[in-house]
C-alpha cells in the first residue's frame, strides 16, 4: 500500500481545504495521513479515518525557509519528511510554502547522488497535452552545469509521467538562434547539444503554443516569473473574452458558450490541473498551489500517488547515474 | 509636418508589408519616407508618392548587430537614424532586427544624457487597458539602477502616451514580499522605494491580469521570455477554445460566437496590437514585431507619430534630468 503525507497546515486555506482534500482523495482510494496540529484538523475530519500525526507548528510564506526550519522542529512539514525518510509513507504533498518544503526535504530526505541543486518541475498544459517546466522556482541563479542537469530530469520525469519516448528538451531563451542569451544560455546550450539528450535548442515563451518541446529548461527566476505569467495572461484572456461575449452576443447563447468553454478554463486553471514535483531529492515530494482549494488538493495526492505507483524515484536513479 | 523614416528592409515579410503598410499609414494622413533597397521597393509603390532614401544593405535577424552596424554603413535602419539625427524626420519606425535598430540609435542618435542603458517597452494589453513592460530585449543583465531607471522611464511614457497621471510602478519578481528576487531586484527595490515614483513594489507574472501596476520593470532576458509566454499562452488557449467550441457547441452557433471573440483575439496579437518604444536615445523610435504585416506596419507607423504629436523626447528630458 502507498501512503501519502499530506501537509496539513500549508496552503493558503489549510488546514480546512487540505483536510477535506485529503478526505475526497482517501474516498478515491488513496491512503493517506496528515501531519499538522492535531487540535485544528480533528474538527474537520468528522468521522473519517485518517490518522493524524500532530506536528503543530506552522511556516508561513513569508518566513524564510532555512531559518524556518532549522527553528521549527514541530512544523508539519518536517514531520511529512520525517515520516517519509523513516518509510512510513511513500510520498509527501504540501501546498505550503516551496521554500520550506525544498530545504526540509534536502535536509531531511537528502539529495540525489550527483545532483548539484533539486529542482521543481512544474507540468503545463500545452496543444500537445502537457509540457514540463523547470525549474519554476527553486533555485533563482544557477550555472550551465544545473541547467544540463535540469534537462535529465525533467527527460526523465516527462518519460515516466508522461509515458513520452525520448522526450524533446529545449532551452528557454530569448530568441532561437544558438548565440542568444545571456552567458549561462550560451554555456548550457553546448552541454546540452553535446548530450544524449534529444535536444531541439533554444526555444521561446511563444512555444508553449507548439509541439516543439516537451521539456522547457530554465533557472529558477524564469521559471517562475513564466508559470505566473502563464496564469495571469490565461486569466486576462478570459476575462476579456467574458466582456467581449456579453457585449457582442445574444444573450441566451450565453449559458451555452459559457459552458463550451469551461474545460478550457479549467485546463489553464492552475487550481485544478497544476502538478509540481521536486526533483532531485530522496523521495517522491509534490508542491500544490499555495491558493489549492480541496479538490486542488485532492487531484495533487492523486498525482503524487501515482507517481510512486510509477515508481519514479527508481528510475530517476538510473538517469541521474551519468550526471 | 512630422515625417516619419520607416526602415523598408527590416521585417520577415519586408520589403513588401512594409511598403505596403507605409502607404496605408501615407493614406491616413501620417507622412513617411522609406530607407531601402531602391529596387526592391520601387515595383510596390506603384503611383503613390512616397520618397525613397536609398540604402541598399539588410541587417538579417540572425547577424551580430554591433559589426553589422560597423560594417554595413548602407544598411536601412542606419539611413532611416541618420535622417532622424539630421532632422529630416522626427521618427524612425523598423520592424527589422531588434538590436540593430538599438545599436544604430545609440551609435547616431547617442543616448539621453543620464541614461545608463536605452531600454525598449513593450505596451501590452491588460485589464485596465494597457501596460507597460520594460526591458523587453534590450540589455539581457543589468545592474539595480538600471532597473531603477527603467521605472522612471517606464512612468514617462505611462504619462505621456496612456495619459495616466502618477502611474503605478511594479517591479517583477517570483514573489510579493520585499525579500524576494536576485540581488538585483532586492537592490533595485530599494532604489525604487526611496524614490518620487508611485512604486507598488513587488509584482509577479499574475498582476497581468490586475490592475496592480500600469508599468512593469525587469530585465530583458525575462521581459523579452514573459513578452513571448503570453504570446505564446494566448495562442494556446485561441487553439483550446476553437477546439472546445467545436466539441461542445452546437454548429451553427459557431460563427457568431467567433465573431464576438475576435476583438479579444486581436487585443492579444502582437501582430495587430504591439507598440513598442525604444526609450534613452535622443530620438522617438519604435520597434515592430519581426511578424508585423501591412496592417501592424500601419498601426505601428500610427502610434510612431503620435509619439512625436505628444511630444515624447522633449518630455522626457525634463524626467531624466533627476538621474
Amino acid at each position: 500500500m502507498n501512503t501519502i503525507a499530506v501537509d496539513a497546515m500549508g496552503g493558503d486555506s489549510a488546514p480546512i481545504d487540505i483536510v477535506k482534500g485529503a478526505i475526497k482523495a482517501k474516498d478515491q482510494g488513496v491512503d493517506v495521513v496528515l501531519c499538522g496540529d492535531k487540535n485544528l484538523i480533528n474538527p474537520y475530519l468528522e468521522n473519517h479515518e485518517i490518522p493524524v500525526f500532530d506536528f503543530p507548528q506552522v511556516i508561513s510564506m513569508d518566513e524564510d525557509p532555512l531559518k524556518a526550519i532549522r527553528n521549527k522542529k514541530n512544523a508539519s512539514i518536517v514531520g511529512c519528511m520525517q515520516l517519509l525518510k523513516d518509510k512510513k509513507v511513500q510520498a509527501v504533498f504540501s501546498a505550503g510554502s516551496t521554500g520550506a518544503t525544498l530545504i526540509s526535504a534536502i535536509s531531511i530526505l537528502g539529495k540525489h547522488k550527483g545532483v548539484i541543486r533539486p529542482v521543481i518541475a512544474s507540468v503545463l498544459p500545452s496543444l500537445s497535452g502537457n509540457t514540463i517546466l523547470l525549474d519554476s522556482g527553486a533555485s533563482l541563479d544557477v550555472k550551465p552545469k544545473v541547467l544540463f542537469q535540469y534537462g535529465i530530469m525533467g527527460a526523465k520525469l516527462a518519460e515516466v509521467i508522461m509515458d513520452i519516448d525520448n522526450p524533446k528538451v529545449g532551452l528557454l531563451n530569448n530568441g532561437e538562434e544558438e548565440t542568444k542569451g545571456r552567458d549561462v544560455e550560451k554555456a548550457a546550450y553546448k552541454l546540452l547539444k553535446n548530450s544524449n539528450l534529444n535536444f531541439v535548442g533554444n526555444i521561446e515563451g511563444r512555444d508553449f503554443s507548439t509541439k516543439k518541446a516537451d521539456v522547457f529548461v530554465t533557472d529558477g527566476f524564469t521559471g517562475n516569473v513564466v508559470l505566473k505569467t502563464l496564469e495571469g495572461t490565461a486569466k486576462l484572456q478570459q476575462n476579456l473574452i467574458s466582456s467581449a461575449l456579453l457585449d457582442n452576443l445574444f444573450k441566451p447563447l450565453l449559458i451555452p458558450v459559457k459552458k463550451a468553454l469551461q474545460p478550457v478554463k479549467d485546463q489553464l486553471n492552475p487550481d485544478k490541473s497544476g502538478a509540481s514535483y521536486l526533483l532531485g531529492v530522496n523521495g517522491v515530494v509534490t508542491i500544490g498551489h499555495g491558493s489549492s482549494n480541496s479538490e486542488a488538493v485532492k487531484n495533487g495526492i492523486i498525482y503524487t500517488e501515482t507517481a510512486v505507483k510509477k515508481d519514479l524515484i527508481s528510475k530517476f536513479s538510473s538517469a541521474l547515474s551519468e550526471l
